[in-house]
């Protein structure tokens, strides 16, 4: 009965570890708009005080919220075809870099209108550092997307498929140095290369996303610092709402870290996919996929 | 051929990544020593303004270092007794709280000789939180110690094991509760609870050591705003050092948490452990242990 029992409860717990995560991912987002909106005088592009306040909410916008949903999707929807969820998880890295670029813009502007230094605080160091490998991070991505968008199984004609299989190798060429690059500086992974990427991949998200909530936790005192310095210490409101927002923001990326680290909520390939992989597998190794015709 | 190369260099990559940690883990203590010593005066517990310098030192060492290594413990002495990794595991773990200790009472009378508010900044908000857990997670620890100890199979006398058994049980009652509570609030994972404890503890295990690091790099930041804020910006060597602290601090907190979730460098249980997990199992399913006696 235990172990029948076993799989409803887990995908329970997981459906209710999602919820959680999410609840906790729209608060952060909503906790920061109040922030902004009721203390810090709202949002403005042109107004160069309210430009700042553009920085806070695309960073936990772009690179904590989207960042970490770009991650779950292969867990969400683990019934999908891998081509759809690729897709997904594509789309929303890259909405979350765009909106992340935005509000690098927004405080180096900031910056330069007010006659403020760049780039010294370790907040900055942090976040560029984050930044920097999310991008990477994603080039690795496309190799991977490329690979996968376009895997040569999908057509039946054999030499269709070598040729594609050619071009796909260059069009990684770029992506793959880069992999290749990661790979060196780990010592140990660089044999069974394809087997090991992923859970190096799932590893490097993870970090990632964790290393982006440290930067935006780092960002929340500074700003508290630069902002409420004299009132911080008496507990003032403005004080209290950004502290329990970076315990939030903890919450939920202790949350997501959880979820893409149980072993037994990790996407199983669909029946069609192995069998896909099988054919593609025969073919690369120079014979006749057998039965296939 | 490649088969036979691989576990050697997994093992290779496993030694480096290991003496890649423990470097930077003694460069972060280094580095806070020399921030301390050269560019806030030293550290000494009597007199006032020294007193805070303590803080971090004992931070650094208890909260990230030792608590570090005491996770890396069973991935190093992989061909040592359970019961001594153990007890070095629980003994490292002793002695980070010890001197986390010591660094939290250094800043609480700090803050009371110089009147200042406690507990008001997220730095203070984090550590607590990560102090708790730290706690809490301890306790946890405590019961499968008491448990892994005084494993009743340690005797061949039936009656003994037996009674061994249910005062393990009650000793045990206090922390097995706050246990039930930890399973309990993550819904899912409350079956078959001892095969799913490990994970979990691992788990707990990263994200507070993650947790501990981040308040570390809220506390630098913190610290550089209260006694620099007017040459931070200008690139001064106290904050530069500062700064690569926390990176260096980010790296040894991905070293470790890279080497706690490779699969293939997970402890396996030694050839006698497994004879006497079957030998307690057997015992405790109400049989008589075959052919022990």
């Amino acid at each position: 009965m235990e172990d029948l029992a076993a799989p409803a409860a887990s995908s329970m717990g997981f459906t209710y570890m999602v919820a959680a995560s999410q609840t906790l991912g729209l608060a952060v987002i909503l906790m920061t708009g109040a922030w902004m909106g009721v203390y810090r005088g709202g949002i403005a592009w042109e107004n160069s005080n309210l430009q700042l306040n553009v920085h806070p909410l695309c960073m936990i916008v772009g690179m904590v919220f989207l960042q970490g949903d770009a991650l779950l999707v292969y867990r969400i929807f683990r019934n999908e075809s891998k081509r759809s969820t690729k897709i997904l998880h594509g789309f929303l890295h890259a909405l979350a870099l765009v909106i992340a670029l935005v509000g690098l813009i927004a405080v180096f502007e900031y910056h330069k209108k007010k006659g403020y230094s760049n780039m010294y605080s370790l907040h900055s160091w942090c976040g560029i550092a984050a930044f920097s490998f999310y991008l990477l991070q994603l080039l690795c991505e496309c190799r991977e997307g490329v690979a996968g968008l376009g895997n040569p199984s999908s057509t039946n004609n054999v030499a269709l498929r070598l040729l594609q299989s050619a071009l796909i190798r260059k069009r990684a060429a770029v992506s793959e140095w880069l992999l290749g690059l990661v790979f060196f500086l780990c010592p140990g992974v660089s044999f069974s290369l394809r087997s090991r990427y992923k859970p190096l991949h799932v590893f490097f998200g993870v970090s990632l996303l964790i290393l982006s909530i440290t930067t935006t936790l780092l960002g929340i005192l500074e700003m508290l610092l630069f902002k409420i310095s004299d009132s911080y210490s008496s507990f003032v409101p403005e004080g209290v709402l950004a502290n329990i927002l970076g315990l939030l923001l903890v919450a939920f990326g202790a949350a997501l870290a959880y979820i893409l680290t149980r072993d037994e909520w990790r996407r199983s390939p669909l029946a069609e996919e192995l069998a896909l992989s099988m054919d593609f597998k025969t073919l690369t190794e120079g014979e006749s996929p057998a039965g296939s015709h």
